[in-house]
């Protein structure tokens, strides 16, 4: 990271905190100099970036001030409360459905579920793969095919030990990608029929797993800010018999919310006395606005009943397929049935990982790719809030690449998807989003691009297909 | 392949077809030289192969003859009916304790499921990684997680095209190894408590699958040298509500077994009859000795019921993680299952896969690999018929890489397990190959070994833990 990006870094910060607050002067530039001993020019790029992320303005002949509230900004959405009852899934047809119609690559892909991979160090890793493979005795082909290349479950253990969580890389299984870990997941601890907990809205695809596997939904009220509400989701625990509850407490898909701290632990103790497992998907955790990482409830777990999922796929390597879990008191279970549906995860993927991470580059490249998100993320709100409809909502991330748009009651989303489409536009309508499809004017949009006057002008067309 | 190993082929072709029977006199070296214009020293080159391979003897001043079936050789097993009913299975607990203690490294791999690695190209495989990845557009990172590398399924289409089978790349799911592949059908097929029908005995891995399913268990005889048992398998038909059928035609795990052609279209109409789809896992079709590569049931597939399972991983590419499914009109449920349960396959795997056969090495590969083997075959029934107990009986495989061999039915295979594990060897115990169980004096052994000598003795020493 260079200089100028590290000094507007901690601005950003003292924005973020509200230690600088909305009108307040920022230091001129010969102040900074002075006070940093960093060169005007440093400092002058710093404020052009910053004013470039929407942060800050420059008055001419005054200087630079942090941005007001005073422009428009769409308002947040609120919770929306499921109904409490448990019910079966069907939902993956229209799943597919959809999906299937954004897999157009010639779609500005703002329904995708991806980032760009153009913001991934996709020629590094790749360079890895020949020598890695080449330097791997051929005894050792059948030794891997085991829970996972003992180097990278040592260095996937490290991430953890500097994130302040104690995972011992046996506890760990790489798995081909999170969605495998989830399911593994989802498999050692239910039977069809089993009632499981899922955030409302959810992630589609943890929907289609619990309907695959015959499992029941019941939904919790979750927060677009704050996450799964404890005191719904306790009401929960008293009257169903739940198996297992499925959770992303960091940057949730779709609303992006973040449970705070003091939530993370509470949720670990609450389903503890209830003695139901917590599988938490962290996939987004490392794409965190601000300092510092967020810890996963795993890192308040103290009974072994947190199965903490996540996985490369959104952070580094796409199309590698390696992820994992770290299963607690059921690791021995999903090793096995890791074993029985897949044998082991591709040894190629593994090793080339293993030695990215082995140089140490991972951090750097992470701090590029949140800037980036970050910046993405403040463009997306100035757009939606000057080109979409009068009353609609939007979150506020703090991390991750999705926002949730909650457009006026009467616009249908799968409508604006169909629109979308035909002027060459993907989206995630709503429904996808919930058992009961009650999304139905929401959308998830993804700001993940590498050009963010891409994304400020999909917006605009996107909004074009809304109030048309 | 050189011209003595393409010589010895077509001589050995002779012994096996028994124009050339045994006690025999060959040509001799000049008759030889004069017939088919080749060198003196290519034809001495052949024939010490085939002596090595113990097809032939040399005579000092008379000639190479045809082996005769003087020499001692343990008699061929016969078929071991299984009781008729259904039942649970559990046998997932012993499997992982048997080969948690087989996994070791320091263990000679008579027990091991896999050709030695020494055996395949990976060099050339591990060459093509890098290159590959790096040629790849960042925009096709995310357009790739679907069902499979468009160049690799039509690579895979092509094969089964040269092996007289008609399939489209459409029909075809990249899975995560066979392993998944053969999950993702019974998935597809089943719900908890169906009937599902295996071979007796059957692959571990089979029953591991029924059992984590929670399906039932019909087990058909199946005999060692021509597979399932037809009648057995049309009384079970009649008898029970199958759902699906799992089945080795060609090289069966653990009897190496190979249908006739008739019986595999016998075994086709009698399911379509049924409406029972066969989940076929071929992942050995391609390890045959001889020439030509036996066809697999799915040749004689005309109603889609037909979901052919195989894989690279135990012909070319271990580790590497990627396998397949033809699944007829099943093709898009089980396409929808892998989205869902993993998403999709490694991408670098699958393009270094891809790359690799469009080189066309494959089949020069596969000719060196099957003369191996059929050659390893040889020595370890030699091995056998010299040093193991009277009444052992072993097969006659025809490719693959396993010999099931029944010892006197007084010992213990457990036990021989035990103690061969005491003396650094494995072995698969027959106990692993059945829900009842009952093969309790059998063992599956593996003559996938990279040098012919370690294989003997190996076996030599393996006998030592039986008798004592």
């Amino acid at each position: 990271m260079k200089l100028y990006e590290i000094y507007a870094g901690e601005i950003a910060e003292l924005i973020r905190t509200q230690v600088l607050r909305p009108g307040e002067r920022l230091p001129s530039v010969r102040q900074a100099r002075l006070q940093r001993k960093i060169s005007a020019s440093t400092i002058f790029e710093a404020y052009n970036l910053l004013e470039a992320r929407g942060l800050i303005v420059c008055r001419p002949r005054s200087g630079y001030y942090v941005r007001t509230g005073k422009r428009a900004q769409a308002p947040e959405p609120h919770t929306a409360p499921p109904a409490s009852d448990s019910r079966p899934v069907a939902i993956s047809d229209l799943v597919f459905e959809v999906l299937g119609s954004t897999r157009n690559l010639g779609l500005v892909p703002l329904g995708s579920a991806f980032v760009s991979p153009r913001l991934f160090p996709l020629e590094r890793l790749a360079k890895g793969l020949t020598p890695q493979m080449k330097r791997l005795a051929p005894e050792q082909f059948t030794a891997h095919l085991t829970a996972g290349d003992a180097q990278l479950r040592r260095q996937i253990a490290l991430r953890y030990g500097t994130a302040g969580v104690q995972v011992a890389p046996d506890e760990l299984v790489v798995t081909n990608g999170a969605m495998e870990a989830l399911n593994l997941a989802l498999q050692v601890l239910t039977e069809p029929g089993d009632v499981v907990v899922v955030e409302s809205p959810t992630f589609y695809a943890a929907l289609q797993a619990l309907e695959r596997l015959k499992l029941r939904a019941v939904e919790v009220a979750t927060h677009p800010r704050t996450g799964v509400d404890l005191a719904s989701l306790e009401a929960v625990l008293r009257q169903h018999p739940v198996k297992a509850c499925w959770c992303m407490p960091n940057f949730q898909n779709p609303l992006g919310s973040l449970m705070p701290v003091e939530n993370k632990r509470a949720l670990v103790s609450l389903l503890a006395r209830h003695q139901v497992p917590l599988i938490e998907d962290d996939v987004y955790g490392e794409l965190y606005f601000g300092h510092q990482r967020p810890p996963p409830a795993k890192a308040f777990d103290t009974d072994g009943l947190v199965l903490h999922c996540s996985s490369f796929s959104k952070s580094l390597a796409p199309g590698y397929r390696v992820g994992w879990v770290a299963a607690g008191r059921f690791a021995q279970a999903i090793e096995r049935t890791k074993l029985m549906t897949s044998l082991s995860t591709a040894i190629p993927s593994q090793l080339a990982i293993a030695a990215y991470l082995e140089t140490g580059g991972l951090d750097r490249h992470l701090r590029q790719l949140r800037l980036r998100l970050e910046d993405n993320a403040a463009s997306a709100l100035r757009a939606i809030a000057q080109h979409f409809p009068k009353g609609t909502k939007v979150t506020r991330p703090q991390g991750g690449y999705f926002l949730w748009v909650e457009l006026p009651a009467h616009i249908d989303a799968l409508a604006v998807h169909q629109h979308a489409a035909q002027m060459g536009i993907s989206v995630a309508p709503g429904h996808l989003f919930s058992a009961d499809q009650r999304f139905h004017h929401h959308l998830r949009l993804n700001y993940g691009f590498d050009d963010a006057q891409a994304l400020t002008r999909a917006l605009q067309a996107l909004a074009g297909c809304i109030s048309g």
